[in-house]
């Protein structure tokens, strides 16, 4: 569901390990509200100075590399309330300040909310949020057929 | 107007007919419903497994591997009906099938919509769904001037 | 802020040059109406032609090489006006002439527009549109701590 998408410059991200422990950190703000974790999908796209430029200039800068994250949801609008907009940024900035921060990088994400019903897994209605048949996904960690699904 | 980017793993897709394929199997969806097929554009994004994560697991496995597609529709905006939205669903899906489930892959898309008015072709303000002009656009397979276009 | 991603063939903005000129032309679409100019984010995504295809035909048409320009806007909602997408349509094709028409290239470009409590710059929530914060951003040029941020 959560679509991240990760441009990064050389020198960031390059071990797997690096990699993988983010895209576990970041799976954990999903499931940690309910969602099942196959759900996350998190693609780090590489792109070297000359493909990337901040305000014009080239993604080069040593001291401070630039990490841009572009993230989809789909599963849940969230209300239109401040309140709730703040508590999901600052509960990504959590999340993010070890792989980022802490390492001096420089970061930027947006999160776009798109039409859940303009949304299928391996041809699969996904169940509602909260529902009985998202509690059997989350256990069996896949798409399966579910009670009421089509 | 619909762009489809395609993130798929090693093993997948790697072929030039089974991508190209697909790209005309997904410009029917459109065409279909009287759209140029010159408005669909689709790219195949390939990532290594270490580029791409699910619930945190590296996209490796082999016996399933997984492609994510992410739509942007811009032409048209369904009217907000479940009927439709699972009329599109289902579409996309049954285009899919030969390309992915019949092939033993996980799959997963979703659908964004956005504003037809911030949309440009060749410097050109697409002609109104259905109009005339959109007729001489599919006629021609290109953008080129229409009267009343700006 | 604004957030490029740019698929182009091979065989156009191969050199850095072409590609830091065209970023800091789409810099200058927001810097005129007063953004910091970092929020301005340009990727360039190379893709050959048998990764990406339009109405179903690889992009390998030498004659005529195809730009596709994908765009999340967040800052700043326009308002529902046709003549205000006009003109934001107008200033992006104007800007885009000589790095595109002028090279003989086709090119088609769609707007996102994102909720923009759901933006976080270095951990910062960025201050509102023409804001003294915004102000002061502008004037350092990156993310700095302001005056009722959060």
């Amino acid at each position: 569901m959560p679509l991240w998408c990760i441009y990064h410059p050389p020198g960031t991200f390059e071990d797997p390990t690096s990699k993988q422990t983010l895209a576990r950190d970041i799976t954990t703000i999903y499931t940690m509200v309910g969602l099942p974790a196959f759900y996350v999908v998190v693609n780090f796209i590489p792109l070297p100075p000359t493909s990337m430029y901040i305000g014009g200039a080239p993604n080069d800068s040593k001291s401070k590399p630039f990490i841009r994250f572009s993230i989809d949801h789909i599963a849940v609008r969230l209300p239109n309330e401040d309140a709730e907009y703040r508590r999901v940024v600052t509960k990504i900035n959590e999340i993010l300040k070890p792989h980022v921060a802490d390492k001096g990088y420089g970061w930027e994400f947006h999160v776009g909310e798109t039409e859940r019903r303009l949304w299928s897994i391996d041809g699969f209605e996904p169940p509602a949020f909260g529902s009985e048949g998202e509690k059997l996904w989350v256990e069996r960690n896949e798409a399966v057929p579910w009670e009421g699904g089509k």
